[in-house]
């Protein structure tokens, strides 16, 4: 079996471990994340790594540099997922790390090695997104504490019933001076390699994204008795303003998404007067994602001037921008052109990355290997087994080009 | 305490009546309609009432006229509401339709009267509304006996849960020889006589309406990974028509609602890939109703067309305009002259009303009076005392009058 195969049946064999028999969800301190966890754990040990879970639940394995104790390249992603999830976001880049750091002879190398898969980068189960990596890059808040589940189970119970004691987390935080850097590998999850025809591509940055509450307030009415000239319409008015905020990202090249849209009270015979959504915007440049906003609050502001509305916007989420280390592209891109692409790709992540977390304690870069048509976050996510192969190979030389130039 | 002051004292007392503490909703065949029909029972006794409860669920009342057993005018209204509802609409034409009964002394008219407080004409809980008035026009359909509610129970079963016997249904039809006609009084629900400065108005027709089920589908995706040009957002295409069915609808003097909107999953970070929504369209004659939804139709198909969404619908209510009986109508605007307005406003009723089903049985004919605000399906919902005690007034003098030209 190559090493490209094993890894694809090893993302199958993480598949099956399922909060649910009919799809994919597997998240944050739940029995299927012990469960994946010491199945990576049993890999990692196969490859050659000491491994342990660390005090926020990240499954780590550890091989030493040419001394005991140096400082650690950090190769790693997530084994949590979304609800219906594919089996290769996240999981692939672990499986990939694994079978880097089995080719790498120990005491080799200008660095220790290490992997980690991180316990929750998705935020399904919390809601707040990377509490794994914040937690390694000493990020925490411990307003966290207190952030409960769809049972009411509160982060600090779920620590607990997951075996592990909240007042040790500061055990997870890693010093800079413990680091080189972090790398990871991912599938794109989008289609430009594709377009392309290309396996391979260096990341610049990872998107930094904004994520709003909206509401849009009116008055309910009967939809027989209440002239036009009388409405004061919620959902009229979030309507102009989705169809708006499409508009004004494709027009400024930023990525804007209206996700959830209800309408109340939800009569069919009642004009709505409440519109509840939200947005997602993302660009690669804050200042960029920034403008459009206040663009969008400003059609917001004439939409419901004009209507007699009431516009709200909560933000409920915010991750500026990270740009990748330069050091750590140039060894991803001469990884990449060690498999014969001379002139690597480079493009920016629309989708966040534990990397964004991992920046507050040392620099990071990533490698994208393409998927199937771009899609992701659903069980169609696929990858080609040479696509694998190639990801690993560029990944491993990207690895040995940064112990060269250490 | 006047009439007047009665009426509303009771209509404060039915709106106690709830299935929830914070707000009015009382749905068909529910543990709160069995409540009601025996207040309201009680209020028909005291007016002198014979009373019983339909096969269907309707509260009837009778008195007799000169002789036992004559074809009988009917008075009512619907005693059901809609979530978070007002305390007038229907209420207050079943308890003005009382007091009238209690203002007539038995055996006197050339007719029986009778009252009925009709069991469901909102369609609340099984989204089909005028179950009650069908049931007693003889247009029930048994198909309606597998619709569902929210939970699942089938009014089949709900008719068994209230200890009625679905078998015997048919008893709650009414011959047409046994009926004289059907008169009822309803608030406005519009602003049409406050801004005329009008208590009174005879309705001339009662709006047809036609209801859908709507739906867009798209395609399901990650936010960030999926450019524009590759996204099949089912959202910002429903939000599209939403707003087109808004304009088509004001140009072209029609009255189209959207009450309903969902996306689909829902993620904030995931493009939606199915939208629900209603459409309620509704004009003073069906043919420029019709030639408008021929219009949205287009636009839907245009839409869908240059998004690659595929457009849904599936009619849920259809109802032709009805006209008032001439007759009737003539009664009516008696019983407002009667109370010193010697040119009664006349109008169409742009809301639906029991009458559009009694009518299969009877002639029809409406009442209306003043609202403040126009507001309905409202907690605001408000009337003034002075306009109380003129519509008991013109409503008894209405029906006087039909007696004398009887």
């Amino acid at each position: 079996m190559t090493d490209a195969q094993l890894i694809l049946e090893r993302c199958d064999e993480l598949a099956t471990i399922s909060s649910s028999p009919d799809f994919l969800e597997r998240v944050h301190l739940s029995p299927e994340h012990a469960a994946a966890n010491a199945l990576v754990a049993g890999w990692m040990e196969q490859a050659g790594l000491s491994t342990w879970q660390d005090a926020a639940g990240n499954q780590c394995g550890r091989i030493e540099g040419r001394e005991e104790g140096l400082p650690a390249l950090l190769l790693g992603s997530h084994i949590d997922t979304v609800p219906d999830a594919g089996r290769y976001d996240g999981m692939l880049g672990v499986l990939l790390a694994i079978q880097v750091a089995s080719r790498i002879e120990p005491g080799t190398l200008p660095f220790a090695l290490e992997v980690v898969a991180f316990s929750d980068e998705e935020g399904t189960r919390f809601g707040t997104a990377l509490l794994g990596s914040r937690a390694l890059a000493g990020t925490w808040d411990d307003e966290w504490w207190n952030l409960t589940d769809k049972d009411g189970i509160t982060l600090f119970e779920a620590f607990q019933d997951f075996g592990l004691d909240p007042a040790r987390l500061p055990g997870a935080f890693r010093r800079p001076e413990t680091l080189v850097g972090y790398l990871e590998a991912h599938i794109e999850q989008g289609p430009i390699l594709e377009d392309a025809d290309r396996q391979l591509a260096v990341v610049t940055s990872i998107a930094g994204a904004r994520r709003f509450a909206l509401t849009m307030h009116g008055k309910a009415g009967h939809a027989g008795g209440t002239p036009f000239d009388r409405r004061r319409d919620a959902l009229v008015g979030a309507s102009e303003l989705v169809v708006e905020i499409e508009r004004l990202s494709r027009t400024h090249d930023v990525i804007g998404t209206v996700g959830k849209l209800e309408a109340f009270p939800g009569g069919v015979n009642v004009i709505p007067g409440r519109a509840e959504f939200s947005l997602d915007l993302r660009a690669e440049f804050d200042d960029d994602r920034d403008k459009v906003l206040a663009l969008i609050e400003q059609a917001a502001a004439e939409i419901a001037g004009r209507r007699g509305l009431e516009f709200e916007q909560h933000e409920i989420y915010r991750a500026d921008a990270v740009v990748c280390d330069l050091d750590l592209r140039q060894a991803v891109e001469s990884g990449i052109r060690s498999i014969g692409d001379d002139d690597p790709m480079a493009f920016w992540s629309r989708a966040g990355h534990d990397g964004m977390a991992v920046v507050a304690a040392t620099p990071i870069a990533m490698l994208f290997l393409r998927c199937k048509g771009g899609v992701s976050h659903h069980p169609d996510e696929a990858v080609k087994q040479a696509d694998v192969t190639a990801a690993l190979d560029a990944f491993e030389a990207a690895v040995r080009s940064l112990a060269e130039r250490h």
